[in-house]
């Protein structure tokens, strides 16, 4: 049995840097406790909270902070919440911060050089930028700020996504933000 | 002692027929037996999620839309959510009832006559909207599409707030959505 009190998580980083992998595999963690929360996608937020927005940086404050709105009223009625939007402005998401509370927000930074994303390119995407066929690319052609003292680093170059979500699982649990009874392994 | 499992209860009315009063009156007492729940203002989320929006049909639906997307996360995590937009158009309450589940989404239809509320006009709304200084006013240039088939239906005009709470608490117990150990009285 596991237990939960309302906290988001907040994942930040560069396209592609690996945040929708670890929001999921936290996700499946916390499944497997029994433990009740969302994911508040970027694009499910996108299409249902901020359709017709588009990425300049007024437009991407936006976004951001209606998905803030939303984990603040999750996370106030003790839901856990995962987000994973690039969020590249440090100012919105310190925004966020103040206002969910921040004895409740823990921000994950998902680091990766820029090399390494564009030899990944899972979704071809850096390609394109590169070739600017894509205007207002995070990392490219657009400013990404890294936050200043996250609570979570996790540097997704040189650890495997366990290993990453094992830094992340455990700031939880020593940090209270979930109780689980016994402790078992994640294989 | 009192607990609830999750439902939205969804105020639908025309400007001033009293759906914010009822809303906070409801609030009032579920706070009174210590129940968590989440009021979405009509103003608030219009603020924080659809600015810019505007009161075309279109803005109008997707404005109920987010505010339907919202209402269902709650919901679905088992807080109950009260909304009190004037929502005017059937297509889109019904589509919020479906995504939201029939079994949560309680309709609430405040009912009053335009005269009366004319003469009420408690923000001098309705006769800036009949000498046209406001365009798509529901209920004098715009249309309001009553419920077909609400759940509860309140008279504005002729029951008291009190009577009008009171049927609708009666049906949040009546169906469970709320469990009160010892029924005690609202005075």
């Amino acid at each position: 049995m596991a237990s939960a009190r309302g906290f988001t998580l907040w994942f930040t980083g560069l396209s592609g840097a690996g945040k929708s992998t670890l929001a999921d595999e936290i996700s499946r963690r916390l499944l497997r406790h029994g433990i009740g929360h969302e994911v508040l996608d970027g694009d499910v937020v996108r299409t249902h909270l901020s359709k017709g927005l588009g990425f300049s940086r007024e437009d991407r404050d936006t976004n951001i902070r209606r998905i803030g709105f939303v984990a603040e009223l999750l996370t106030r009625h003790e839901i856990p919440v995962i987000t994973a939007a690039i969020s590249p402005y440090r100012e919105v998401r310190e925004e966020v911060r103040h206002k969910i509370g921040s004895r409740r927000f823990i921000e994950v930074f998902v680091t990766a050089s820029l090399d390494e994303l564009v030899r990944r390119d899972v979704k071809g995407l850096y390609a394109k930028a590169l070739h600017g066929e894509i205007k207002n690319f995070t990392g490219v052609s657009d400013p990404y700020e890294a936050p200043v003292n996250p609570e979570v680093t996790v540097d997704s170059e040189n650890e495997s996504p366990e290993q990453s979500a094992d830094k992340i699982w455990d700031y939880l649990v020593q940090n209270a933000f979930i109780r689980v009874e016994q402790l078992v392994g994640h294989a």
